[in-house]
């Protein structure tokens, strides 16, 4: 499996290209985690199992390709991404109380909050690790770390405004530290560790960044669709959690306190009135006409319409 | 407040500078988990007013005296390790469900899961993100994050043995990995980071592993202890828990397996009968001596005065 997101408009060559190196980053992923403890083990391949998109090793990847690609090297770099990515899955079903995972049953509800807690930890550690000093700029170990401390506060800014309002501006600071931060690093780290220029490899951090950002949106507008199936896990779950992301936002925006304490039922139909899922589709397309054009500002190269591709699969979902 | 342990036989001087040392890492401690946000905040300031003994930053404090001191690098350091600590210590609480932890209501219980999660998160990666590569080995960095890869393992190495007999080996082994290990990088990483040999840094090592086995040990005894404003927490919480510690180990080993079904006070009766607790105390001692073995080789300096008075009121405790 590995490539799990179809890229359209790609070379055959191109794709097997990205195929053999997801697998790569797969393999290692699954050597590195290993644990000498079974119960950990049990864990994580789970985890691994679940078949998330790897969006983020893909994005490292293919920001590698601008530069002077050392398979090696990168495909660990991948790997590391996807584990602390990993580690912040296993963490937050634990603070939802998740049962379900992508439709399948969460680490904490089959394992017990014991081995989630400590599986996480574990995960988080190892992911910084297996990138050894010699071969890595320590930098980017550190803005690894960094992104994780943006996920803790971000996740912990939602979580403590439940069932209250929040403007756009603080759910934006809430989506760029739990999505676009890793997202970006994923783009930057991938680039720079194969000696792109520091101009070049900010660009594509930001370019991550905008991506990041307007996937998330997307994301939570997906969680109003009534298609559950192809969303992979239960709808309406933020709301009902009393995550009031961007659509209900916008419907509540102007309307009177009291529409807090109003019933699902009630805040579907501001929704739906206020035009909640359309104003987060605008916000969505800003940023994603924002990452397409520095996208077309990268130099000439395969890897470029790779890219292209992917955000146009990732941002033009079925929304 | 800061140097809590009392260390006998020290110059008024020598007591005096490490005191102002000590201090200097809460400071350090306090300005470097800063989060923009005030609820990870909360739980950081209640797990620093927790007054630990901070006996990790202490020892590399310690340590780095044997090389050539520098003050702000190995404060921070010292920081560092006292933060990986309290972020396990946070995360211990959840997977245990503890109410308490020194007496006082602990996080998880204070402020909910979801704050004790990401709190601890943010301080495992604050933790590895304040060692700035440009000052610190970051091989270093690397042994801090191995540190805590050891933890999480042995922890759940414990909790998954629990009500189930363990044998001493594996005994060491959860000891090893969730004390010595940490104990050992802090004396490590403090006389490497001070321009230490590397044959005198890994001897600081191997005293602090002796050290953190035989003070793990000694933790564990004084768990069967009465006195529990003493020890600060509540007494025969592992047995209650089901952790079969070292003293119960020796008592219910070559009896017939259906101990494991005995009652708490049937246990206790055994430890007892089979001098459970006198066998702890010589295995304590064992790594006790050869801690103090390896002290006494070391070069003279008053900190190895410092360094022996520590381990003298760490490993003689009332037990």
């Amino acid at each position: 499996m590995a490539l799990t997101v179809t890229l359209k408009h790609l070379s055959p060559e191109l794709q097997q290209a990205l195929q053999n190196e997801m697998e790569k980053v797969q393999q290692s992923l699954k050597l590195n985690v290993r644990s000498k403890f079974s119960g950990i083990r049990d864990v994580i391949d789970d985890v691994i199992d679940l078949n998330g998109k790897m969006l983020r090793p893909l994005l490292t990847i293919i920001s590698a390709h601008f530069g002077s690609y050392q398979a090696d090297k990168v495909v660990k770099l991948a790997a590391s991404i996807e584990m602390l990515h990993m580690a912040t899955l296993i963490h937050d079903d634990i603070v939802d109380d998740s049962k379900l995972r992508r439709n399948k049953e969460s680490a904490q509800s089959k394992y017990g909050k014991d081995m989630a807690v400590y599986a996480g930890d574990f995960l988080l550690s190892k992911a910084l690790t297996i990138l050894n000093a010699k071969d890595y700029d320590t930098d980017h170990m550190v803005s690894l770390a960094k992104a994780i401390e943006n996920i803790c506060e971000s996740e912990l800014l939602q979580y403590h405004s439940k069932f209250h309002f929040m403007n756009v501006k603080n759910y934006l600071r809430v989506i760029s530290g739990k999505t676009a931060a890793l997202f970006a690093v994923s783009m930057y780290a991938g680039a720079s560790e194969s000696n792109c220029s520091e101009a070049l490899s900010k660009k594509m951090g930001k370019i991550g960044y905008d991506i990041g950002i307007a996937f998330q949106i997307i994301d939570d507008i997906l969680d109003f669709s009534d298609d559950q199936d192809h969303v992979g896990k239960t709808v309406r779950n933020d709301l009902k959690k009393g995550y009031y992301t961007l659509p209900v936002i916008y419907a509540i925006q102007g309307e009177h306190e009291s529409v807090l304490n109003a019933s699902e039922g009630e805040l579907l139909t501001l929704i739906q009135k206020n035009k909640g899922i359309e104003k987060a589709r605008e916000l969505a397309k800003k940023y994603t006409k924002r990452a397409f054009k520095r996208i077309s500002e990268l130099p000439a190269n395969e890897y470029k319409v790779a890219l292209e591709s992917l955000a146009n699969t990732l941002l033009n979902r079925s929304y």
